[in-house]
């Protein structure tokens, strides 16, 4: 076997054996398969695919790439969810603590903000204090103690992905469903969890653009998840426009303790309450969504999980003062609203242009080494399909540094649109697959 | 401008400018680029192709990476002939003197031997001496003593070129027409060329399995010369199985000598007069290319093309007496007799399969250190649709390493068929585009 003729064959449409890749992935790692080959390897897969058998055997060879997590000792079921990214989704912050509330245990192991999509770990760092980076025994620790725990991937967990996650993104191929199902599910499967939700974004601010891509990534997550013995679901939500009214760091935090505080924002309730019931069902907490969905809403409105969500901040060493403070606004210097300059309706509110346009305001990194403004972001006053008049508020931007809420309305030019007549917008919640 | 967006456009089937083009090869040359972007971009390229403006702009900034010989000094017409490949291929032996001996100047720039076909270079330096490597000054004095010069590539001419087939060999991005195009066309430019000639090879012995594909390299090859204000021709040839009767690299040289001292070797002179006539047409000593192949039969006939031959020997420190000894036949130590176990025809004497075969007993390198065993190679005593009865002998293997002619012997187990009936040969000469 040699790196060139494995190479060749995915080039010319063959299906690998299990054998072919991992000698690919275990040579990547040992260095007998360079960086130039690995890179020329993943272009051959952009392009010609892989089919279930070959997606089954890279996962398991990523995953089996580090540590996998037995967590067989806990015996509450133990569900995560995963989402391919979005803006101003936000969801994972109130599922944890709210799914973990009704006693259905959250390991969850997040990412950093990416091309345009926000990080769930960006977020919680904007806690003052809070811890992400813990190692496998405090992982554990932490989630026999509260129940969930949300933290950053360690090194001893998939480092195949990890190094080819980096490679990916400096050589265009991120999207591609083999090596986007791979990455997550190599991921996912080390953590240890017994069922997985998925919510698989879906319009101009989803990582695969294409609809049908994204159903055919939908699908594809689900039939690896029961491969390895694991119940799935996955929900396709729209991102055609920001989830929620609050894009940024420190404002997505608030937005979700003004949600678990009682304030109903009627996408992000929607969604988050859909995932939570997934969870719940495949958690044996609930015989259906729906019934999860109810019992979902209970805990929002008793208050049990905002008060786990205070447990956690607490145990990974968050401020809890800072955060309990929130209704006290926390703003950064300075601000600009933007105005309609005619009446009529919203019917575009570009998903992927807020996201870019909160990048340029602090909430994001565009080299490794930026540092975030954690309270920069954008406050949506309006969504798609809400009527508006010339001079109303539609979004409010917000910076430490004034040059970049210039450089963010800029961004912004093009991306919201207002039509004469009332539009038809996309429904939330497109479709469940299980 | 970033690599990463680049490689994305040409993955998403966008046509790149000129200073995109620009941009990512002199960024490869200078470190900005690396080795695992050019390769997943040359992955791009194998599956998203590039047009004829993309072409010319790849070959042009490759040739403009190094050197570009002016030889406008000479007053000469200067005309040169590549060939995409093949087994037995020793066609250029014989052209560049006997071109050279009509008055037209051939600068020839050769290779060694890749994959299963032989390379010019190895062959020439059979000859006791030869000596291929010169640098630039030295080139253009051959050149301009003798009529005619046959060396290496070196590093001052198209250095891009040198770098990206390296990297092209291991990433398996061999086989794609602008990759060969740019590859091909930035050398022989290089060179200082007004002409040129191209002998494309079509079947299983050629560098394009395809023949759709050959076709296209060959009209890709045409219209590139053109754009650079060259005169082209090409003639696409049979590759189905080996060239003439010897196959090596002493071999060959005997057998083009033979050739140039009067023995009629069908197919062998058939292509080489073709060729030549092209050549000659190209370089206005003939006023059609038939015209040039009664020049070119003179030519053999008269032994000027043997005459020229042994000077450029002479002034590349080749040992002469050993060439002019070659009547008394050089071979190494083993040799073994391949009989047919039937009586019928050859069917299929499958080209690919002797080139790998001579390199098992020792023509060739598997790896670039590997020690080439000159004498080595295989003679043919039969060749497709001649008749044949059982014991009759339709090749001979030689190797200094007897274990080798054992190893070759397998390789060629499957290779040669028989048929009971008279079966159809393929013509030679398959097509002249210009």
């Amino acid at each position: 076997m040699n790196p060139v003729e494995i190479i060749k064959l995915k080039r010319n449409g063959n299906a690998l054996s299990r054998d072919q890749i991992k000698y690919l992935i275990e040579g990547y790692l040992d260095g007998n398969v360079t960086e130039y080959q690995m890179s020329a390897f993943l272009m051959a897969v952009y392009f010609n695919n892989m089919n279930e058998d070959e997606t089954f055997y890279l996962t398991e060879i990523m995953l089996n790439s580090g540590t996998v997590l037995d967590l067989s000792h806990i015996k509450n079921p133990k569900v995560d969810k995963h989402s391919t990214g979005g803006v101003g989704d936000k969801t994972s912050l109130i599922l944890a603590p709210l799914v973990a509330s009704c006693g259905i245990y959250v390991p969850m192991i997040s990412g950093r903000g990416l091309g345009h999509t926000g990080g769930t770990l960006d977020k919680l760092e904007s806690i003052t204090g809070f811890n992400v980076n813990y190692e496998i025994e405090d992982f554990k620790r932490i989630l026999e103690t509260v129940g969930l725990v949300m933290l950053g991937q360690t090194s001893e967990l998939a480092p195949a992905d990890k190094r080819i996650y980096a490679l990916r993104d400096v050589t265009a191929t991120v999207e591609s469903i083999p090596l986007i199902t791979s990455s997550i599910m190599s991921k996912k499967l080390a953590e240890g969890a017994d069922a997985l939700v998925f919510d698989v974004k879906i319009g101009v601010g989803a990582n695969l653009p294409d609809k049908d891509e994204s159903i055919q990534l939908a699908k594809k997550l689900i039939s690896t998840s029961k491969k390895f013995g694991k119940k799935a679901i996955a929900v396709l939500s729209d991102m055609e426009q920001p989830l929620g009214m609050k894009i940024g760091n420190w404002l997505e935090i608030e937005e979700c303790i003004e949600m678990m505080n009682g304030k109903l924002i009627p996408d992000l309730y929607k969604l988050t309450n859909v995932l939570a019931g997934a969870m719940l069902y495949l958690g044996d907490a609930a015989g259906s969504i729906e019934e999860g969905e109810k019992i979902a809403l209970q805990k929002i409105s008793d208050k049990s999980a905002y008060k786990k969500f205070l447990e956690m901040v607490e145990i990974q060493n968050g401020d809890v003062s800072y955060v309990k403070d929130w209704a006290n606004l926390k703003r950064p210097e300075f601000s600009k609203l933007i105005k309609a300059e005619q009446d009529g309706f919203i019917s575009e509110m570009h998903a992927s242009d807020f996201g870019y346009a909160a990048i340029e305001l602090g909430c994001g990194r565009k080299k490794t080494d930026d540092k975030i403004d954690y309270l920069a972001g954008i406050i949506l006053h309006k969504k798609c399909g809400n009527e508006i008049r010339k001079g109303d508020v539609i979004c409010e931007l917000f910076s430490d540094d004034k040059l970049r809420i210039d450089i963010a309305e800029k961004r912004l030019e093009q991306s919201i649109k207002i039509s004469k007549i009332k539009p038809k917008v996309n429904p939330l919640i497109i479709d469940i697959l299980d």
